[in-house]
């Protein structure tokens, strides 16, 4: 059984921002806030807030606010940040090592535990204190250790023919850079899709609707 | 005025994923698609794209389904992608490189300009030939080059100040990889966030949600 029932997948979304937002006002000292100030803070409304968090039982109390502790937590718990899923990233390009370095795996429910290449002068380098390994090792490898999740860091034609190994090999997670669209070929497996293409065109799109409305251009 | 009245975030948060769709069925050679179609492979209810569409004037015609090429132009120009917003990178570390490297500004509506970082090795190496500049010399190159957007790829301590001589500079639009949320201290800015944590987190999430649903840990 899913551990909530029909949850939105908005309000999923929504679920890391408030974890931020609220990992914020911890490390700012907060101990409690009301739901009227959080609200102003994330630029939703306090209904919503409260509607949001209704749905997995409920937190706040009525003219006490949040205690900003204990929903940081009970949030995280939520998200499920207290695993360690151990992760392999393929691709260790600029971006695949942007990824490694920059991200705190440990904090967010997963455990670097491999890096992956085909290129002979990455082969061996360390990233992180993980070397990266020949890309033609990745089945010995995850005979070994088992992948719950492959990070792919890797352009858009090298990806069917990755994620096929993958695949065979059982791994059925993905946090995916690349612009080859997972889902499309299996329906078996999670995939959390990463496009900075689209990123980068909402921001076009708000640049230009704001122009024309101040008659900039 | 705005160019579309009241058109939902989550309607444009889409556009980009319908622009990258209707890219690849054209690629692929199609010249036609059923909003049937369209939307099993989106992933959407028929009904749905037409209600978005909808909100820029509409563009099927019963029985005829979308003209992929005229939707895939049409949606284009919607997104401002016709623009050539002059950007400048902030960073150029692994995630600012892979950045500068990987995206197809040109194709987004951008331009990338130049690229600033305080690194002393970094100044003065190229990256798509692009020549890294001191971060020092940031007054001097926006006196002489007009900046519509940066790009920061920086860590969350040095965006502050960065954000502020940007900003006094005339700098109103952000593609923002940092952790600061910018939006919290300036109000006359367009903010497009990137937050890769967030999508871990959503990642695990899934999985979590997933594993316990199949009795899996």
């Amino acid at each position: 059984m899913h551990k909530y029932q029909n949850i939105s997948s908005q309000v999923i979304k929504r679920l890391p921002r408030y974890y931020r937002f609220l990992g914020e006002l911890l490390d700012r000292g907060f101990t409690r806030i009301s739901s009227r100030e959080l609200s102003t803070k994330m630029g939703l409304t306090a209904s919503q807030i409260r509607q949001d968090l209704n749905c997995f039982g409920g937190f706040g109390q009525q003219g006490y606010g949040y205690a900003v502790k204990s929903l940081y937590n009970e949030i995280g718990h939520i998200l499920g940040l207290d695993h360690s899923y151990s992760a392999i990233l393929i691709g260790a390009g600029n971006l695949g090592k942007a990824v490694a370095v920059h991200m705190s795996f440990e904090k967010r429910g997963f455990k670097l535990i491999g890096i992956f290449d085909n290129d002979k002068q990455k082969i061996g380098t360390m990233i992180r204190d993980i070397p990266v390994t020949d890309l033609d090792d990745l089945e010995l490898f995850c005979k070994e250790n088992k992948a719950d999740a492959a990070i792919l860091c890797i352009p858009k034609e090298a990806a069917p023919e990755i994620v096929e190994r993958l695949h065979d090999l059982g791994v059925r997670n993905y946090w995916n850079f690349s612009h080859f669209d997972i889902s499309m070929y299996y329906d078996d497996i999670v995939v959390e899709n990463v496009h900075l293409n689209d990123s980068l065109m909402i921001l076009c799109y708000r640049i230009s609707d704001t122009s024309e409305a101040t008659g900039e251009e």
